[in-house]
């Protein structure tokens, strides 16, 4: 038995989040598929034993039950001593970017991808303006990466690894990514950090 | 000169989850407003000098310039003392309903609103979208609410003021609020405690 077991699938671009981390801080952990694309994770079952909130990533770490990414990155950055804050403004820092995250960089790109090319609707004014929210979002990413290499303090963070959710999934959203280049010029960044995995080489995909 | 000063308008749900902590606590502030919906927020100038995320609330305080709503409520709480949690059990439990919220609760909510009742866009694929969306979202926090008072801890809490950002905005986004039972007893809550108001009482509100 590992010390972590993650909830997870490779598709989750949020699993992600964490397993990466887990990953690039060599911990001993093990994923337990979650089967989403089958409702595992809306069921009754589901809420009243792993999650209420209805949601993947689950952590389970000495006996307790962690949910929410940014704070399951939180709770490891602590416990490892790693890719955490370095003070009181830093973890602000990483804060206000993991809330960013998870209100509108993260949000919106996943929730395109999983219509678009997942759920497979075809191009609807739904996926129209989702696309323009990423975009949106993407900009301001953008933007504040063309003056640092990494999101804060300039070194690896888990504001980073927040950030690093869905921009690996391979699926073409219909945004241009060359569009933004400090993102990709961030993204050749992690993808060089020793222990990097895609998120299909690191959790059990759905079969499909 | 106030000890704080709230970048805010009265529109903005994200900026009542602080104009109501400040007012709940009986703290020294004023409201600068932002002509959000002549798009103040998304200038060079704001994201220059202000916040870089383009976003509405911007809190001033001791030289301090703290933005993300659920950032600020817990800066807040921490300074006064008032509404923050009691443990570390607590406080993960705070967080995991602000990032819920970030995520879902408010995201969906203000944006089907925004959209329907503020832009005036009438009924698309879109509004159905994102009102399918906060619905299960609101879901979730309704099958909470059935079991305790508050959200985390039977008391008043910073995650209860993430979460009613939006709840008391009197527009009308075509959910029916009388099937989350639960939700409605706990806004009466909230509208019983001391020094509560209205977003519209406690911000400037745009000229129409």
């Amino acid at each position: 038995m590992s010390e972590y077991t993650l909830h997870c699938f490779a598709e989750s671009g949020n699993a992600y989040k964490v397993a990466l981390m887990l990953e690039l801080t060599s911990q001993d952990w093990q994923p337990v598929f979650v089967d989403f694309f089958h409702g595992q994770t809306r069921d009754s079952q589901w809420r009243e034993t792993l999650n209420e909130q209805g949601e993947v990533p689950v952590l389970e770490h000495a006996g307790q039950r962690l949910t929410q990414s940014a704070l399951i990155l939180d709770y490891l950055a602590e416990r490892t001593g790693q890719y955490g804050p370095g003070d009181e403004d830093e973890r602000r820092e990483i804060w206000r970017w993991m809330l960013f995250d998870n209100h509108k960089f993260t949000s919106y790109y996943a929730m395109l991808r999983f219509l678009l090319c997942l759920k497979q609707t075809g191009e609807t004014e739904v996926t129209g303006f989702l696309r323009e929210r990423a975009k949106a979002a993407y900009r301001v990413v953008d933007a504040h990466l063309a003056n640092t290499p990494f999101m804060v303090g300039r070194r690896l963070t888990i504001a980073d690894l927040s950030l690093a959710g869905y921009v690996f999934m391979p699926e073409d959203t219909g945004i241009v990514l060359s569009e933004f280049s400090h993102i990709e010029a961030w993204k050749q960044r992690l993808r060089a950090l020793p222990g990097w995995k895609h998120p299909y080489d690191l959790m059990p995909r759905t079969a499909s």
